[in-house]
């Protein structure tokens, strides 16, 4: 029973997708909270997708709908997996559920919903947001238990997240970009709380993107550089975001959005 | 009385004329739930937003405001269409409300807005969205007779929609583009039900736009042909659509959003 | 105590940010509606964000978050704004907020939000919309006392409207471009009211904008000119408009979104 459901997409905000599965779900759940999380997912992009997810950690414990589906309609299975917080994450079985889930506790039962009772009939082929997601998602808000959806399932056999986590050397980090954003501040694969056992604020970081190699701040924030700098943060989500302020690290360095780079970060003393 | 209003639009998302709307609504009739739906009709585009309307039918009979309204301001009606399933479509006399009740059991009753105490006072020139078709909807939702809000219509005098149905000939069908989306994907005139009758899943389809001819698989969805392989499916709202997987369609073929092309199908036998 | 909550930002829409304020918000205060204003505004565009947020003179007094926040993590203040009319309006001390007071009666009583308890803790350096400016509003809707929130402050020590009111001459106003759309329609800091002493509908309008000199008709609405024409009309939110009909009138003089021009309307009586 949750009183809230969020649903994630790469379906385009305004898109008329998003509001049928708001129409599927209130048709079976009247009372829950509908609340559209990141509709902005580039297409078929499962690794920025499972990044966007992970918000839900800052939204109580929820039933959570994520479509970045490119396998849809073929058999690739759909999924709930329940957290040890409390959430169900519902969605398709290509590894997009799974970072969201390590800072809810991690998954405690996992399940594959084959139950068509819990389905909009007939089930299309191509669009599971509508018929297999949402109203499992409704029906697990309303209170059903979700081992009637379908079958548990090992969580052993899922597939895997679609991105590491970064590998914490001595005095470096070995890391990827996992996402990007429209003002072409780039996100790592590094959790905050990592870096700071390695930084600390104010400290200057060596960053090398290929072969580039720029010098710039570990700070708190952007305006704590000049209009044009780079600049190195904990993002407000819990992982470490590079930035230009009011410009475009991304840009800059020519990094493309879903392009794999690996960042080695060396401290040279607080500046 | 309804529990859900529907808004389509070409403001765009995120605009904050649709947020208007909700409040207007709401002062209204308070318990409604009000769902976006397609806030991304391309400006102007009746056609287009004509197509995305028709996904209404999956969403239980409501109250729709369709606010794709190039005459705005000028001596275009502004109406109230009752459909047998019991919805009632409220937006401009311009044909972009007559696609979607077809798969609604058509028309059973049509007003013309004119009673200005269901209007917001004074009504802008410009945008009737916010001071007719939102406190419409919502007095319609809150229980009060549509036949409050004018007068009653012919439905004969109404514009027609703004394209035709497909032709369906032996072994061929003569369709248009009625719309394309951000991936490229193009969307046909020809209804699945009717494309069913002249074709089975499996079968090879040679499609023809201007000069260019291709053959391509009629399937049930994108993954089941290679990445950048065209594929023509059925769609997720009940019309017929032409795409390629991970690819752009559109954009291979030369195809531009609103040009209007014949695309003759011809079975070759199944592969 | 209000029953609306609405936002403005500039995260753009579909971006997962105004999806963890709608959560944070449901936790506080869970009965309250929710309302996405405008979330197009440009990045940091506080011009812009202020004109958008003009549009709330359309909703019933209410809270109203701003979140165009350029200083955010500076030493900026956290403001709570009450207006005459009974609405608060929570964002950042940058001037954003100043303009939409004005149509509300003006400023009543300001406070700095400063309380702990009032915020999501630990308080992110960048993200002031979730954890500052979310839990204050909700806070206040819930019907908590604004004078709680921290401190009061002398509204002489706000930051200034980031664009003056035109400057309204004999026969002439001296105006600027405060925002634009995606078609090309230019806004003018030109209050209706007051072009309305100087102005009547029907006649002809000389517009200087840089080295540029059009004559265009001041009429009611677009569709009243052929397409490709442009017109000067009453906007739907009480200020000056500049368009072409179906067209685009900041490409066509060569306007550049922000860019401060002067524009000089001259009338040479009716047409």
């Amino acid at each position: 029973m949750h009183s809230i459901i969020t649903i994630t997409t790469d379906f385009g905000p305004g898109n008329k997708g998003i509001g049928v599965m708001h129409a599927v779900i209130q048709r079976i759940c009247p009372d829950v909270h509908v609340i559209n999380l990141a509709q902005d997912v580039p297409g078929f992009d499962v690794r920025a997708g499972a990044r966007l997810l992970e918000a839900i950690a800052f939204v109580p414990a929820a039933a959570h709908i994520c479509v970045v589906d490119p396998g849809v309609g073929t058999k690739r299975r759909a999924l709930i997996l329940i957290t040890k917080r409390g959430d169900a994450l519902v969605g398709p079985d290509n590894g997009v559920l799974i970072p969201a889930t390590n800072s809810l506790g991690g998954i405690v039962k996992a399940f594959e919903v084959t139950n068509p009772t819990w389905m909009l009939q007939p089930v299309s082929a191509i669009f599971h947001g509508r018929d297999v997601f949402a109203p499992t998602a409704a029906h697990i808000a309303a209170g059903k238990n979700p081992a009637d959806a379908g079958s548990a399932i090992d969580s052993k056999t899922l597939a895997p997240a679609p991105f590491p986590e970064a590998k914490y050397r001595h005095q470096a980090i070995e890391a990827e970009v996992i996402d990007m954003n429209s003002y072409g501040n780039v996100f790592l694969n590094i959790r905050a709380e990592e870096m700071h056992k390695l930084a600390t604020i104010g400290n200057t970081i060596k960053l090398s993107a290929g072969a580039n190699q720029i010098l710039l701040p570990y700070l708190r924030t952007f305006g704590e550089v000049p209009v044009n700098s780079p600049v190195i943060i904990d993002d407000d989500f819990g992982r470490i975001e590079v930035a230009v302020n009011q410009g475009n690290f991304a840009e800059a360095l020519g990094i493309d959005r879903g392009q794999e780079i690996i960042l080695r970060v060396t401290l040279t003393g607080a500046d």
